[in-house]
């Protein structure tokens, strides 16, 4: 009998902490412990390694230290991003737009924005889930405050034209914020080339920890503080930072943007391997999200007749992680907004799945996969209640 | 020449994280790595260490599993009790009830919402730091909707009577939220003895890691989200769980609530020499705080004629890491709102030393600064430009 292997391919969920980033990070737990706001040796210490972190993020985004502030992960980043533009400019106007494909930490703010009287405009994508940078013109009112699209998408991977975004809201004197959670290590992320005044991160996306992120704010942008409190990060961000984690992010970011150029090669490959062997092996099946302008790492496949779910369970048991869509709804049953925002019919968007490498990953775990998966499919479809065969 | 000593004592603004918290944690961030919202073996690792973690910070406090839910920290758990409150029950009052000398974690969210239209109602304390029980009850209107009052202070230790002040809100059908950030671990937390509807605390202050705290909810408590996104926390908190935070939390509230009733006699002791030994040997010297209903850590006094920031750079390199008062506002000139409240003379304010003893403090390391201390303050006084001698 064929050993059991064991595949994590659900990189885009989070990412298991780098060695390196864990030595890091183990310091500053026990021994370099200090408050960085208190005032003797100990705290010096934890407030050089913060500062030190904040120029390796501010590094490899192209801002400067000064516009980095630590976040307790993408979540915060996006709410303070949103929640904080309109807040600060609620005199100015009252509107803002954003897509229809925006990971919920956007999404939900922007809900919760519109309960208080805010308008928001949801732009639809294309099938490929590709926001057009001419639907961003038409939006614009002079009551827009905020244009937020992300950079890349995390369920099927479609990379969005930002820097054509930015301009246009720039045009138009509108702030622009982008949720690169993403991007970070996939391509090149650069805050002037993307004209964001505003630019969220999470750590564990890219091997560092969770728990842990980064909003970059442009300097001299108006948003309102979010977590409210002492005056830590310049008095915009309240709460004794997270030392350890902070110092994880920044030596992880260092390291996921320095190897990327190699890294993301290798895995993009791996990746048009998995999709060409996927397609070819297995009938009734598309690719999900923009066939060229998607990120490096990843796979997004609809399979008709068959449920997501039972996918992952039956690949669970033979050792594969991989998910439906976005980690903090795969417990849940509804179609992902994403694909339904794509057109998919809901009876596609129910049996798709999502498989994002990661430098882990092996050639052998690619091949793994594809000999695995047609039988997974084949059996399924052979039991649907979905019907169809 | 004396072998230079290291004493830290200001456990109040952090502590070391315990070494068994340190290897709790370790296996989650880089082989239990999982994301806790997917759905394979990994994921549901991640997911059981969390629900373990919540049910001994639930057993901590006499809550619910349930009615915990998992923060970035005490700064985030009292942004969301006083912003998540005021923002559900708008429509049933505008009115919210805190005292003076609450920590800015409370006091700058409750500023944010004057703002916005709320009205604040800060309630003065006595000499000792200590909330009148009776002036909440005058201060409830028909439009009142929270009361938040620390369970004890971070810069003068003294302990209030929320037991008291909660069946009073209770009384008038008001919420109760108490921050017991330095509360936990000093002595028993119960949210049903304190009438707490919500409760906040933060793992740094007991030997956790920073970044990363709890909100108690009871049951049926209306609270809006204050983290918007993903479905986590019973759709409540978004944002991927902090898994290895979240373990070390619960593993350090067990630790340190278990141990309390003997480390907390000893500390006491401690506390109650140093405090002797101060104000005998020093001349113009008052205690801080009340003096018996105070944390068993907290030392604080005042020196007449002498500046605190200067007292604490000559400490530090006498290798003793203390404060003037909470470590965020450590940094910044202002007199402490604290001391100012309690009626000190701006002087005196300015003259004040906070030493919080901690586990690891040993009876020599209190032997170390009662015979060092005098003459740090008789050089600060021999120069001081606040005159006097
Ligand atoms: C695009 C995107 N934005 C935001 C987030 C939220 O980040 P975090 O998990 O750090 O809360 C995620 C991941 O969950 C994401 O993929
Ligand atoms: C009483 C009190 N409340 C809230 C906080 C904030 O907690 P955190 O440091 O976890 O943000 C602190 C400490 O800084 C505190 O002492």
């Amino acid at each position: 009998m064929e050993q059991r292997r064991t595949v994590y391919m659900d990189h885009a969920a989070t990412t298991p902490v780098r060695q390196e980033v864990v030595e890091a990070m183990l310091p500053y737990f026990s021994e370099r412990f200090g408050n960085p706001s208190s005032l003797y040796a100990l705290a010096r210490e934890a407030k050089e390694a913060v500062e030190e972190a904040r120029g390796r993020v501010a590094a490899a985004i192209g801002g400067r230290p000064e516009e980095v502030f630590f976040t307790s992960g993408g979540t915060e980043s996006d709410n303070w991003a949103v929640k904080g533009v309109a807040a600060a400019l609620r005199k100015r106007g009252d509107h803002i737009i954003t897509s229809a494909i925006e990971h919920h930490a956007v999404l939900h703010p922007c809900e919760a924005l519109e309960k208080q009287g805010y308008r928001v405009t949801y732009l639809p994508v294309d099938e490929f889930g590709r926001v057009d940078p001419g639907a961003v013109e038409d939006a614009v009112t002079d009551r827009t405050i905020l244009v937020s699209v992300m950079a890349a998408n995390n369920e099927i991977g479609t990379v969005q034209p930002v820097a054509e975004i930015g301009r246009i809201a720039h045009d138009h004197g509108v702030l622009f914020h982008t949720d690169a959670v993403q991007a970070i290590g996939a391509y090149p992320v650069d805050v002037d080339g993307m004209g964001a005044d505003l630019l969220a991160l999470s750590a564990h996306k890219f091997g560092g920890p969770k728990g842990t992120g980064a909003l970059y704010i442009r300097r001299g942008t108006r948003v309102a503080t979010f977590m409210d409190g002492g005056a830590q990060e310049q008095g915009r961000r309240a709460g004794t930072e997270n030392v350890p984690g902070i110092v994880g992010l920044g030596r992880a970011i260092e390291l996921a943007v320095g190897e990327m150029p190699r890294s993301s090669a290798r895995i993009a490959a791996m990746r048009d391997r998995m999709i060409r062997g996927i397609l070819d092996a297995i009938p009734d099946t598309r690719l999900n999200g923009h066939p060229t302008e998607r990120l490096p790492n990843n796979v997004n496949v609809a399979f008709r007749y068959v449920e997501g779910e039972s996918i992952l369970l039956l690949l669970d048991s033979l050792g594969i992680a991989a998910s439906t869509g976005s980690a903090c709804t795969s417990a849940s049953l509804e179609p992902s907004h994403v694909l339904t925002a794509c057109g998919l019919p809901p009876e596609h968007a129910h049996g798709s799945l999502r498989l994002t490498l990661g430098p882990g990953n092996t050639g052998d775990d690619a091949e793994y996969v594809l000999t695995v998966l047609p039988g997974v499919i084949e059996r399924l479809r052979q039991m649907s209640p979905l019907g169809g065969r």
